[in-house]
């Protein structure tokens, strides 16, 4: 069990979330509370912004801007000339994928929990380009299956053009070998890229250890920055052999009637216009981050996350659904004859915030694990405390 | 001249503009002044979004971010069903000229004032499917020739794939008629699309008149909203040919293992993620438009940069280089001896916003009328005064 009483760092904690005085809040995997300093800073651009002008603004706060860069570089282990800002995680994902020249018969190999987004664009772009997507099987401890991964790079039929992996799915608890996907990558030479987002703020990840060649990642979810703001960790070697899926006048310059030059660096992959206040409070969201020590973070996370497993699953008629060797703080269930829209009303009513995760946003696994039409999802943050939990648990019994 | 006196309105107007106590802002190309409620629309979505979750506040202001939706379709003269939102006009551009599937030798018909963000992805779509670019040539008036443009679509070599125009050139005051360009695409049965970033919010733009396949634009600009999000107009014909560049699984829903299906409506170009603080915010931005009525905005616009014009052209060694038929709110204007880096300077230091074109903006224009390598750029707004006119015009005179 936890100790209810809270010390004196977790109640500093909650006291920089304005949130907290308001809700309890186990959604942190669809868009986490940001902290006060988060929320001032974007104000405060906003105030900037309409007193002096747009443009002159992201001019005079230069410095605030580059914070999340050199943040990001530290947080991930890269420098921050191989981080790009964009305006969301789905716009820096779509930047690598829609830049990488597909032939008829390439593969693009993915798993099992692969997010409804990346799904979603792989079939477009199967049906452009005639390339083909091989889901790579799970072992039976819900990992994804690197011997598989390997014998199908070596022996499966067709160039394997891109490994594609979402690190965390969005609708369970479970993580992935990112490190161990890295080393086959490595390995055979396959551009590797990773969707991290939602392990980005929850768990350490280091873009040397792996061994991806872009990862990508949200501001809202774990990291507790704004909303409309995402990033892209892109390596020297993926640079050197893919463009970006888009360019514009922030990505190139235009230097001749007919020709472009790229920036050098992650720039290429950005675009000019974003929302500058969400990016100045991204730098001070990461930097938060940083201070904290995302080790312990992860710790946390995990301890609350597996506290609140044990006890949704001592209730009568609820079902855990997490399933793996390393869990995080994504808790998904279901209970017997309660509708999870139920559940997730019932629990709002009370200002308890969870998800539904609906089978559409990770079909394959929802198909191949035969989970309900939905499950609910109650994702916890550091900032949690044991007495939530508790009251999660209370309310989630006493739905009907 | 214009009386030194402002009306009961256009006090009003000032009034609702918190930057008219600070600064004299010439930079509405850029990034326009906001109103008191587009700032305080956004600083408390972002207070609720902080105090109750972001995923919840978005479900609870779902009125709020239908608003810029409507007030589009109103402006646009369509229906908010054609209307996406995404996250900059580039991003919205960039959905629809991506998504068009060019074959080798396709022609993409363009301007010599094309802005430098869709020149250089015409220049990387070139490179990756063999289509070619095609400038049409301008008139004496410095309008788009028609007749050019209509006899490249019948004899030219290749077929005509795309018209891809920008209204207004972001450096020169000229306005293209668009009009025109849709008639003959209609004719000659070519999609076009209209990038409509500079003249949004400060002249009349009917899409049904125009006859656009699509048109896109941003908030930040002529129409005085947030930064970091932007539209789409897509016609019903348009998206019975054409995908949108990338989909993600807000512009489409996983149906099966293989299939998806996109969504009814211009809802398929958008994604998920973006600032919904940002979107409230335009959403009120817009209403403000259609209230103070975009014509009557289109006649103080023309007429405070007609005087601004007339004043720049009287002072020793300026020259004034907006040259057209139709001339909008953009002043773009040099000075002999003085470099535009040291005007800009000079005019900021006095509280003075203006803007500086560089010719990687728009280089086929900056060539072939051989400005220098850069201009000053002075946008009017509706809510600057004549005496800032007087203001900026002395402080022109004076920078040495």
């Amino acid at each position: 069990m936890l100790p209810k009483a809270l010390s004196r760092e977790q109640a500093q904690l909650r006291a920089d979330t304005p949130g907290c005085q308001h809700i309890v809040h186990f959604n942190n995997a669809g868009a986490a509370l940001v902290t006060k300093d988060v929320l001032e800073t974007q104000k405060a651009f906003l105030d900037a912004e309409a007193g002096h002008g747009g443009y002159e603004t992201a001019t005079a706060q230069a410095e605030a801007l580059k914070r999340p860069y050199y943040e990001l570089g530290k947080l991930l282990n890269c420098s921050s000339d191989n981080i790009a800002i964009l305006q969301s995680a789905t716009a820096a994902w779509m930047q690598v994928f829609y830049g990488i020249p597909f032939q008829k018969g390439d593969r693009i190999l993915t798993s099992v929990h692969e997010y409804a987004a990346n799904y979603i664009a792989y079939l477009q772009v199967v049906k452009r380009t005639g390339a083909v997507i091989e889901v790579i099987p799970e072992t039976e401890q819900n990992d994804v299956d690197i011997q598989a991964l390997e014998h199908s790079i070596l022996h499966g039929k067709g160039r394997p053009a891109l490994l594609a992996f979402t690190h965390i799915a969005t609708n369970s608890g479970r993580v992935y070998s990112a490190d161990a996907i890295g080393a086959v990558a490595k390995r055979h030479k396959v551009p590797f890229l990773l969707d991290a987002c939602q392990s980005i703020g929850q768990m350490p990840l280091d873009v040397a250890k792996i061994g991806c060649n872009w990862l990508t990642g949200t501001s809202r979810k774990y990291l507790r920055g704004p909303r409309g703001v995402g990033f892209l960790f892109a390596s020297d070697e993926a640079m050197k052999h893919f463009e970006p899926g888009t360019l514009d006048m922030c990505g190139a310059e235009w230097t001749s009637e007919s020709e472009y030059r790229m920036q050098p660096g992650a720039k290429r992959y950005e675009q000019y216009e974003r929302n500058f206040a969400a990016v100045a409070g991204l730098g001070v969201a990461v930097q938060y981050a940083n201070e904290l020590g995302v080790d312990w973070i992860w710790e946390r996370v995990q301890h609350l996350a597996a506290e609140l497993r044990v006890n949704l699953a001592r209730l009568p008629g609820v079902t855990v659904h997490d399933r793996g060797t390393l869990l995080c703080g994504i808790v998904s269930f279901s209970k017997d004859g309660v509708a999870p829209a139920r559940i997730q009303a019932a629990l709002l009513e009370k200002n308890i915030n969870v998800h539904r995760s609906a089978r559409s946003s990770t079909r394959l696994d929802f198909e191949r694990r035969q989970l309900p039409e939905s499950v609910v999802r109650a994702s916890v943050h550091y900032y949690n405390s044991g007495e939530e939990i508790d009251q999660l648990v209370q309310a989630v019994w006493e739905a009907q």
